[in-house]
């Protein structure tokens, strides 16, 4: 048994935010408020953002219902960031807000950078001798940390986006009488494990159903094919469903759409409009009509529609989080761990925070048909049990009602950080 | 009481398909196995196309399972068609089919043109003495009939539009630290009705909450006033979420995006874009970031979240329509009438097809706020109890499982007719 660790915690999110990670910063506070060691229970706003400030809220003041609805409450409660920690006094300065607030708890749920980040934190607190205990939580919608076997926040996003994936399915049927080309863009810059996803639209016995055509960014994009593969399924259907990721990219790695907005904080490419770009091949070089929709950032945020396995193990990953670094873990992200198949479980574990920090992990090339636009059966395996379940959400006047935090703020003790 | 017609009737659905059209069929079949003069109940495949070409389904041959399950399927079962009957063979041969199968009960579900034309045939069966009663089912998200309070479709796509712009609008909130221009592209041709509704997303007592701007087709709209319009968002707001319809157009009557694919078979100018240019707008004159999503066709058929008041109205109307034709009534479409307002209710009335044949329901110019970009508490009033309710939608393997008929076919006993 480790040494027993008395102090505050903090929990903070990071990255793009899904329909699920508030789940984990309430399994965080619940797992939290059953532990005598841990005396108060903070969140960071913005991330690392609101550390950097000493922008801290007391999350043991809110009310229980306010908690309890954070599991289906979408986007990030405690706010999030983009900003990368790159310098040194930066870093120091995060050390110098736990040290004034005797947090000996960090929790920070995020993907690779932020996973990295809590990295950096962990071992400048060590190298300054401050007793802390970091413990990263998995989020992702691209599902795209090693590791995990998958990411909380995945299983809800492609329970969405097979949702309207077969519902406008149901539309072009109904609209039979004439060729159509139909092209879904989602989210994905590097990894297609969303738009693969979108094959679950497909009734399991029933393999012509949409989406016909499945490009992901791992595979180079080839117009030429694009093209034959439309007009080899509109020979045998009437309407052509594409489902595309946003980060497709050509052989030579020149993204097919680039809107040219620039780069974000951490030098990815800000992307858009592959939907567009591939409608408007179709109508270039065949007779067909061809629309394109782009799901946006509601696809990540579709808490109305999000998978109950996903949102119980998003809650469960916060828990987890709690437990280890009670146990005397750190620098340990919870990672999802399947257990049986049918029917399917799961349990967590952990693993090294350098480990996950800048992997990515890629759809296994066994999981992707030879034809490269749809996936095998080991895919959907993987996938189905991800999107089981529906959560039922509160509805006030028609419409799902969320959790707002009160945000009482942490008095700030030390001088103002001057940063960026 | 009228004279008691026998004999069979047939069903069909017209023009875009929605969420709950479906429920107005099963409210159709429902009614009509109730009433013994009533034999058969046929069903047209994709609207009028299918009675052309003799393609008639036998519904009550369907299981009780299926009958149910329409109510809670989007798109149009039976299938739909854009086709315009103008040719009088055309018209002549729809009656003969009626006379080859009996057929004395017209039930046509759809939007003005479909009552134009259901209009048309009942008139040309009055002229050759052929016994029929028509009636009309309202349908369409665009709410745009005359006569009708408000039009089955319409509630569901509002509930999923309002939605996404509430989750939205969080994921927005918690990116906070940087401003954003978010434009969501909805429906739309010609009246604003669905982008109007999004106005609901506002929490009642956060008028500053999402959507800041709502562009309607019926206002022209000047460039320059929005860019200020979002400039003046963006000094209170650390994000700007407007909601443009696709149909949008300046003072001269241009549409502010065409994607160029041309009109459809009505002469309608098909729309796409908008969202696009006004993200393009934002980002040439302001130094901000602005991103654009299109729901497109999945926000007709988001069944998923479609309103238990809009559904129940489906229902209610197809069953409507089947009472007053056995009642002896004929060329009316069924209407729905609004009664008290605390707690909302609402019946079924009936009005001449010849009236809302080519009618055009704006929304009215004090619904709109004076600053264009808004709505009053008229509007809001009137919105709000259309998206009331949810409905629970049986689910397989984590997605929504919809009814799909199995279309016993009618015996064909006239020659093949040639059309187009």
């Amino acid at each position: 048994m480790a040494e027993e660790l008395e102090g505050n915690c903090l929990v903070a999110q990071s990255g793009g935010p899904t329909s699920v990670i508030n789940a984990s910063v309430a399994g965080v506070v619940t797992e939290a408020l059953n532990n005598p060691c841990i005396e108060e229970i903070y969140g960071g706003l913005n991330g690392v953002l609101g550390i950097l400030k000493e922008d801290l809220i007391d999350l043991a003041e809110e009310s229980q219902q306010n908690i309890r609805g954070l599991s289906h409450t979408p986007a990030s409660a405690l706010g999030t960031c983009r900003f990368k920690l790159k310098r040194d006094e930066d870093f120091q300065r995060i050390v110098d807000v736990f040290e004034a607030h005797n947090i000996r708890y960090f929790f920070y749920a995020g993907g690779n950078d932020s996973q990295d980040t809590a990295d950096k934190i962990s071992q400048l607190a060590q190298e300054r001798d401050y007793k802390l205990r970091v413990i990263g939580i998995p989020k992702t919608i691209d599902n795209d940390l090693v590791t995990t076997d998958h990411c909380p926040g995945y299983g809800s996003v492609v329970k969405y986006i097979s949702t309207v994936v077969r519902e406008m399915a149901l539309d072009h049927e109904a609209m039979g009488q004439h060729d159509l080309v139909s092209i879904v863009e989602v989210m994905g810059r590097n990894a297609g494990w969303i738009a693969a996803g979108a094959t679950l639209a497909k009734r399991r016995e029933n393999p012509n159903d949409a989406p016909h055509l499945i490009y992901l960014p791992e595979l180079p994009f080839s117009r030429q094919k694009f093209i034959e593969d439309v007009q080899e399924v509109l020979k045998k259907n009437r309407y052509c469903l594409v489902v595309v990721g946003e980060g497709l990219r050509d052989k030579d790695g020149n993204y097919v759409a680039n809107s040219g907005s620039g780069k974000d904080a951490f030098g990815h490419a800000q992307l858009g409009g592959v939907g567009e770009a591939l409608a408007n091949l179709v109508e270039e070089n065949l007779a067909v009509k061809a629309r394109s929709c782009k799901l946006g950032t509601g696809q990540r945020a579709a808490a109305h529609c999000s998978s109950q396995t996903d949102n119980e193990e998003a809650f469960m990953a916060g828990q987890a989080a709690v437990r280890a670094a009670i146990e005397g873990e750190t620098d340990k992200m919870v990672i999802l761990v399947r257990g049986e198949d049918e029917p399917y479980s799961c349990e967590t574990g952990l693993a090294p925070l350098s480990e996950i920090a800048n992997g990515v992990k890629e759809i296994p090339k066994d999981w992707i048909s030879e034809d490269g636009v749809s996936m095998t059966a080991k895919f959907i395996k993987y996938a189905q049990p991800l999107i089981l379940g529906e959560v039922s959400v509160p509805h006030e006047n028609g419409l799902p009602e969320f959790s707002r935090l009160s945000k009482k703020r942490v008095r700030k003790v030390l001088d103002a950080h001057s940063f960026e």
